[in-house]
Formats: C-alpha cells, sequence, structure tokens
C-alpha cells in the first residue's frame, strides 16, 4: 500500500463537471488501495474575482484580509469534493489549511511553511479517510489563516507528501507534463518522461508555469518525487526526479524562450571602483530583480553597462536609472524592450563541453546577433532581439535533436 | 462609552457599494467614541449559490461538508468590510467565528451555541479594534466549522451582545422594522417604536421573517435589548425590549396573515381513547410541525379531527394520513389548502379581555367564517378561507386601530 498526494489545480475544478471528472480519477487510485491525500486549489477564475472585488473596495487591501478572502475559494472546493467523492462510495473529509496542520510564519499573502502538524491527517489515513485538503492556505502563530502566494496550492502538496513520506506528489493540471520546448512555439516540441529538479528549477525560473518554483525547491530538498500530469486526458506525465546516470547522456533537455525581458544600457560611465555596486545595490533596494549584466571593456576611462529586468520592473526601473546616471556622471542610457532571452537547460552540460559554442553557431548560421550571455552549471541563456525568438527557439532544438526520444 | 452589536443581513451587505454604505455607518458609531462589534451575512444570493452547486455534486450533500461551503461566503464579506474600514482609517479586523470564540455543539447546518470564548474579543476591544465577525458559523469541540442554520447570524449577533453585556444589539435590515402588519397587505400599517420579547417571538413564529426566533429567544433570556433598524435609510426602527407598563397599555401590537397552511380532516374516526395519540404521534415522529387541532363532537361514537401543517409537509402528512386514517378505522379524510390563519398578537390581552370576542365580531360582520381557533397568553390566532386573509387582516387593523400612534 503506497501513500499518494494528488494536487489539482484550478482548471482541473473549473467547473461541477470538472470536479465530477477529477473525483472519478481520486476514486480510481482510492479502490487500488493506495493512501491518498488530495490537494485542491480554487475553481479557475474565482481568485481573480475575489481579488478583483478588493481592488473594488481599497486601492491597498489590508494584507491580512486579503488573506481571509482569498483562502474562501478553497473552500468552496474542498467541500463540493468531499460530497461528490462520498456519493461515489470514497470516505472522503474535507481539511482546510489549519485542519491539515500546516502552520506559516507571518507573512500575509506569502507566508513560507514553518512545520506541518501531520497529527489529524494521519489519523484520517489511518481510519481510511481520504483527506480533501485546501491547497494554497495555513495559519500563523496567532491562529490567523495566511496564504502561500501564487501558485501556493503546489507548496502543500509538496509539504504534505514531505511530511508523510508520500511514495510521489502528482501534480494535476491542465497539460501533461514538461516539454522539450512551448509546443505552441515548436511542433515538434517532445514531453519528457523524466527531468531532475534542478533542470525543472531554471525551467521554472525562466518562465516555464507548469510548477511553482518553491516546491520544486522544497521537493529537491525532501527528495519527493513529483510527477506532473493532465487531468483532462489519461496517461504518463513528466517525473520530477533526483538527476540520474540517464540524465547525463542527454546533452540539453529543454529550451525556451523568454519576452518578459527589457534591456537598460547605461552609456558613458566613469570606470571608477565602486559606481556599478552603487547602481546595482539601489535598483535591488527598490525590489527590482536583475537578471544579467554585462559591461564593456573601458575606453578612455569610460564604460558601458547593460542590465536586463522584468518587463513589469521597466517603468520602476528607467526612473530610478535616470537619477542614477546623473548621480555617477554617465553620459546618458538607453532602454530597449524588444529582446528575448532563450536559453539551454540540461544536467548533460555539467559532463559535455561544448553546448555552448554549439548554441552561438546556431544562432549565427541563422544570422542572430547575440546580445548578452549567462550561463550556470546546467543553463546557457542568449540575449537576443525580439523578432527571432521562434526561430531561435525552433533551431536550437533542432540543432540538439529534442524532438527525438532519449535512449533512456 | 457604550459597547454595541451591529449585525447587517446579506441585502446590507450585498453589493460592493452597499458594503461602502455600510462601513460609513460603522464609521460613525466608531467616530462617536463607543466599543463596537459588527457581525455580517454572506452578500445576498451568495448563500443560495453556493447551496444550488452543493446540489448539483449531490442530492443530499454531507452536511459537515455543506458547513464548509456556506461558511466561506461570510468571509467574504468580512475581509473586504475590513479592508474598507482600514480605508477609512478605522481600526478593524476580520474574525471568522472560530476567532470570535463560538463553539457549538456537533449538529452540522442546525448547531446551538454551547459557549462563547471572548477572549480574542475582549482584547482586541481593549485595543480600540473593531471586530469584524462571521456571521452563522461556530466551531464544534472536534474544531470543524458549524453553521446555526437560517438566519444565523442574529444568533451570532445576539450571542455576542449577551457575552459582552452590550448596551444595545442592533439588527440592520432592508426594513425599518416591525409593523402593525404587512405594509403590503395593509397601506395603514405604522411601524412599531418597540415591542416584546414575546410578542416578537409570537410574530417572529407566524412567519414574520425580520429576526430569527432563537435569537430572540436567546436575548429574552439574557435580557439583551434588540432593535431593528434600515441600513437602507436613516431614522429609529424597532426597539424589542421587556415588557412593560406601557406596553401593557396597548390592545393589540399586531396582526398577522399566513398563508403557509393546509389542513387535513380525518372523518368517522371511532371516538376511543389513545386514537388521537396514535395519529399525532406517529405525524410528529414524521418530523411534521401540527399547528392547530380540533376535533367535533361525537356523534355515534364517532368523531371528526381537523389539523394544520405547513404547506411544504402536506405531501408528506397526507401520505401518512392515508395510512393512518386505515389503520384505525376512519371513514375518510379530507385535504384543504386554501386556508390562511390571522393572528392578533399583544401582551395587552393578558390585562384586557374581550379581544377574541372583538375579534371574532369582526370577522363575522365581513362574512368570514372561522374554521379553527387557537389561543396563547398574548395571541388569537383563527383559520379561515384562504380567499379572505387580506380582508381579515385589514378590517381587525382598523378594528383594533393600529393605524392610530399609542400612547406611549
Amino acid at each position: 500500500m503506497a501513500c499518494y498526494v494528488q494536487k489539482f489545480g484550478g482548471t482541473s475544478v473549473g467547473s461541477i463537471e470538472r470536479i465530477q471528472h477529477v473525483a472519478q480519477l481520486i476514486d480510481k487510485t482510492y479502490r487500488a488501495g493506495h493512501q491518498l491525500v488530495v490537494v485542491l486549489s480554487a475553481m479557475s477564475g474565482e481568485t481573480d474575482r475575489l481579488t478583483k472585488m478588493a481592488r473594488e473596495v481599497s486601492a491597498d487591501p489590508d494584507d491580512r484580509e486579503l488573506d481571509v478572502l482569498l483562502s474562501s475559494g478553497e473552500r468552496v472546493t474542498i467541500a463540493l469534493m468531499a460530497m461528490m467523492l462520498r456519493n461515489l462510495g470514497v470516505k472522503a473529509r474535507s481539511f482546510t489549511g489549519r485542519q491539515v496542520g500546516i502552520v506559516t510564519d507571518g507573512a500575509h499573502t506569502k507566508a513560507r511553511v514553518s512545520r506541518v502538524d501531520t497529527q489529524r491527517v494521519l489519523a484520517a489515513l489511518k481510519e481510511g479517510v481520504v483527506p480533501i485538503v485546501a491547497g494554497f492556505q495555513g495559519i500563523n502563530e496567532a491562529s490567523d489563516v495566511t496564504t502561500l502566494g501564487r501558485g501556493g496550492s503546489d507548496l502543500t502538496a509538496v509539504v504534505l507528501a514531505a511530511a508523510l513520506h508520500a511514495e510521489t506528489c502528482f501534480i494535476y493540471t491542465d497539460v501533461d507534463g514538461v516539454y522539450t520546448a512551448d509546443p505552441n512555439m515548436v511542433p515538434t516540441a517532445r514531453r519528457l518522461e523524466k527531468i531532475s529538479y534542478e533542470e525543472m528549477l531554471e525551467l521554472a525560473s525562466l518562465g516555464a508555469k507548469v510548477l511553482q518554483t518553491r516546491s520544486v525547491e522544497l521537493a529537491a530538498k525532501h527528495q519527493v518525487p513529483m510527477e506532473v500530469r493532465s487531468s483532462f486526458q489519461d496517461g504518463p506525465g513528466t517525473r520530477v526526479v533526483k538527476e540520474d546516470a540517464d540524465m547525463e547522456q542527454v546533452l540539453v533537455s529543454g529550451v525556451t524562450g523568454d519576452r518578459n525581458q527589457a534591456k537598460i544600457t547605461v552609456i558613458g560611465v566613469p570606470d571608477q571602483p565602486g559606481i556599478a555596486a552603487k547602481m546595482f545595490v539601489a535598483i535591488a533596494a527598490a525590489g527590482i530583480n536583475v537578471d544579467m549584466i554585462i559591461q564593456n571593456v573601458s575606453q578612455e576611462s569610460l564604460t558601458d553597462i547593460s542590465f536586463t529586468v522584468p518587463r513589469g520592473d521597466l517603468k520602476a526601473a528607467t526612473s530610478l536609472v535616470q537619477d542614477l546616471a546623473k548621480e555617477v556622471g554617465a553620459r546618458t542610457f538607453e532602454v530597449n524592450e524588444a529582446i528575448a532571452k532563450v536559453s539551454l537547460v540540461g544536467v548533460g552540460m555539467r559532463s559535455h563541453s561544448g553546448v555552448a559554442a554549439r548554441m552561438f553557431a546556431t544562432l549565427s548560421r541563422d544570422g542572430i546577433n547575440i546580445m548578452m550571455i549567462s550561463t550556470s552549471e546546467i543553463k546557457i541563456s542568449c540575449v537576443i532581439e525580439e523578432k527571432y525568438m521562434e526561430s531561435a527557439v525552433r533551431g536550437l532544438h533542432q540543432e540538439f535533436e529534442l524532438e527525438k526520444p532519449t535512449i533512456v
């Protein structure tokens, strides 16, 4: 008898019909005799509806009250699911974040889980009950409801899987796994059978929305195997597991393209120690996430500094840079929104060299100019002109033969 | 500095605009320097929406899960109201049923309050905070959410008012008080300035939906003064208070008409001891509430027994009586749905005689036949043909001069 956690996202429980369908999936696992904990999100659209109401009553709604408001959505889905399952003869019982024992810090709307009291869930499992758990929510030490931030239901699922030493944490969503590239961009993109935690983290931070980043971090830390599956079609998904020898034989696991980038170049900066630091300290203090930074070779004691920020932060960054450029005595600055970042991810890069050179050659062959480069142990990213993004992703997908099934 | 409880019903918080308006009412009391606890219902229509979803997933939804589902509606209104009030500069904080310390028995969907732990609310009041409390909900000893049944937010308000020894428990609704008759039926109906708990209880059990019956019982027990007010217009409402000498000078406080009645007559019942008991024990066991019962004088050892039931229970009652009539050897039975009950209520009846005679004379003068009569210390009810109900109510309202302001 194995213990599984199954998490279903908002689209999977977005209507009475969807809830009915998911109830049947749960019923199947239950009939197979497994221990089972189910984690649910709010119905799709519900969180947006509630957020909109909050904005209507207040331009800057109180965070504690926002959590009371937003946590109501999951209560609806867990109650409906438990009713439906009981109808099917499954001994199901709803659990709020409090009842499932998720205790967090006090950071409302983005709380971090500090501990899990599994007593009630364990007792329920022992009775043969299937706990239907409200994702995304916990309580703080003052016994107030907190929420775990966007995608927080994934985190609830992994936290419980870790605490219960579950065999696998299934994340059911509207896609059937993680692909070698966005299938909308690359028709030959292939579903990966498995992927390492680290690759998944790189992909998530590159904008793949399949799994919430923190949940993958936690799964890696506690070695909880995850599997992304579709609740809309049968069949296997993508397993997210510990890196193994098979994976290292594959050069590249996936290629991504990310338009959510903008570049700022500060021109004619005096090349003196401490000036770059001054700029980036100020930008970080404003809560703006700088991704890549490059600095040109100095000419006549003047240098150019380029960096990228998420497009949503560009306005704030620009107004900051305006002041900073003046302050440090730079000549001027330029903003470029028409850029994109293409990246290759794969643990194979650790043991194989030449991936970067092949990437640059491929882009060059297709006449695509590289503006910036950054690398990690298992990732290479290039900033290019936005208009070339799709062709770059397609070219790289082909060059590294990602459409071909791996040997494993 | 007085302590007040203000409860706002579903129509009073039915939209963002209504919540804005109510926030201003609360703000006004707060600025006057009073201690204040606010109790809210779910937005009007929300409970019906959730109930409908429950029926869609299950013909007989589990009661525990129904409570998890239904209690989500109040969480939305308390969070929105607290946000809005904080915007206005009021130190408001939302409290769920659990947080406000309402502990109930385990009877899901119709739980009874067993105790109130006011610790958290008292601490909040001491800090100058206005607790915004989710009505209708509590928790049982197993720490599961329970709900208090239809109109349960009134009960939450009175329970808190009693526990906090509040000066007055204001019930804000969409009418500005209790009237001498339904103004839709009697254009000259007059708002009562005050009414006794007992009169209010009689009126509530006669179908006046202004206040929930149990909340009035509890208010009477703890001598909590209540006041029904409109949140849609300014001005005083109706105070519900302990009976006083003024009230006894008034013969009749109000007249009601109730169509929600049906009459069953069992004809030719053998007049033997125990037969009537047998019938009514069986009917009570089926959960059907019998209101009035009359038995004709026996002729040749046969008698007729008539009784009234709510129309919603008529189908169940009829099928029961079908069997019972056969069992006790009755000749046949008749059903009459076209009846109504008109009632006079007033504590003045205790000290004044002749009210009943005047009621019968009035109905008789207008050619209205009385089918059944029942009386209590402060109430007289007559069952008549349904088509005469409105004219009977109008005639009685005029006969007892209810349109005229009382001396008090």
